[in-house]
């Protein structure tokens, strides 16, 4: 991981970009190749989102949209000075705390609606 | 980063998460996760943002939101099967062919608009 | 539509909100809007997700986020000067060109994995 | 508006997409098409936003970005039976009674942060 940052970190500054790269504007980009990770399945049914990887077109997309999301939020976690495998260690052992494992045995709570998630915010309604 | 994603997954299979954890789950999820880290930043102004973290609230949010973004990201690669470091490293070699370092002087190419990026598609024709 | 578009515009210039109006700004608040749209339903099942109506406060969620989108859509649309319903029309008109209605009688075109849209873009190549 | 919504109604059923267009996939292809308009923006500076449609290239593409976000906003208030009017037209009510206007002359509240916004949420602590 270390290795890629400063391999981008290099990259970024032999082209003179630094100054395009402020936290906004990487934001921005972060959540503009998220959407275009998505668009890759917005159509697909369940059976053919499950299989995108063996088209290989779409794989090669696939791979190509998940480096580009992760480029960019690692150079955000630069440019703010965020070690993200830290803050990804800390939110785990919050929600441990917040998300008990049921010790009963219906999926998702037992409450037919179900779903996660380990990222969960305290003020998402929608699960 | 193994060891995160292995508590990802340990801490989903106990809450009996997997079957939402579908491919196109994950990729609306992440995409969510980076519109709330984006939200962060939307009325800022350049000053603002840049210094985001000297502020003890904004800076626990943007810890937060990178981890569901991270978070997110790795669950969505391990349930099609991508090494997100691999993909990154692929990409960057590619990059290095398609944007070549300009030896000349000028920021951005030279054209008053200039900007990145590594991640830059083929199509995109913003910058 | 009008007559909204003009109460927003009163809104934020009654708050002195204008100075954050800006295209970029806007963009992004429209961005991060549509996101918790479909934060409603990215757990939910196809079966749940066509529901949602029928479940009061997922109901009120809906209605309030389609609200934001369409409030940020038509800010920005008054910031650049640009008509949205004028552009709709123009690019529905293009689509009838580029996406003749297939003669045959097979879904999405006959190839089994058809799809819209009368947004898709020319180099999508995710249908 | 009604005339465009009829419009997109038949344009789908011709085509034979009307399966695809499920409330979660409409949702997705929202929220990907609104970082399709952001991407636009992302690495422009305030200046170069501000002049966007003074470049022809760049204004047509906000138009076409604007239509298809419009489009898709259309196609899921059908599909879930909401008139997004009407639902602009009760946010607007609400947000008149939860942000008064300030009768001091200070801008975005005196605080110095400022900033909207009539779509603004309870829970959104970043303005």
């Amino acid at each position: 991981m270390e290795g890629l940052r400063q391999r981008l970190v290099d990259f970024a500054a032999a082209r003179r970009w630094e100054p395009f790269h402020t936290p906004k504007n990487l934001a921005a980009a972060l959540s503009v190749e998220s959407g275009e990770l998505l668009e890759i399945f917005q159509w697909l049914t369940p059976e053919q989102a499950a299989a995108v990887m063996s088209e290989p077109e779409r794989a090669h997309r696939v791979r190509d949209e998940v480096a580009d999301v992760l480029a960019y939020l690692v150079q955000f976690c630069t440019v703010v000075g965020v070690d993200p495998l830290e803050a990804l260690a800390a939110k785990i052992e919050r929600n441990e705390l917040r998300f008990p494992v049921p010790d009963g045995s219906a999926a998702g709570g037992g409450d037919g609606e179900g779903g996660p998630d380990v990222n969960r915010d305290v003020g998402d309604q929608s699960v």
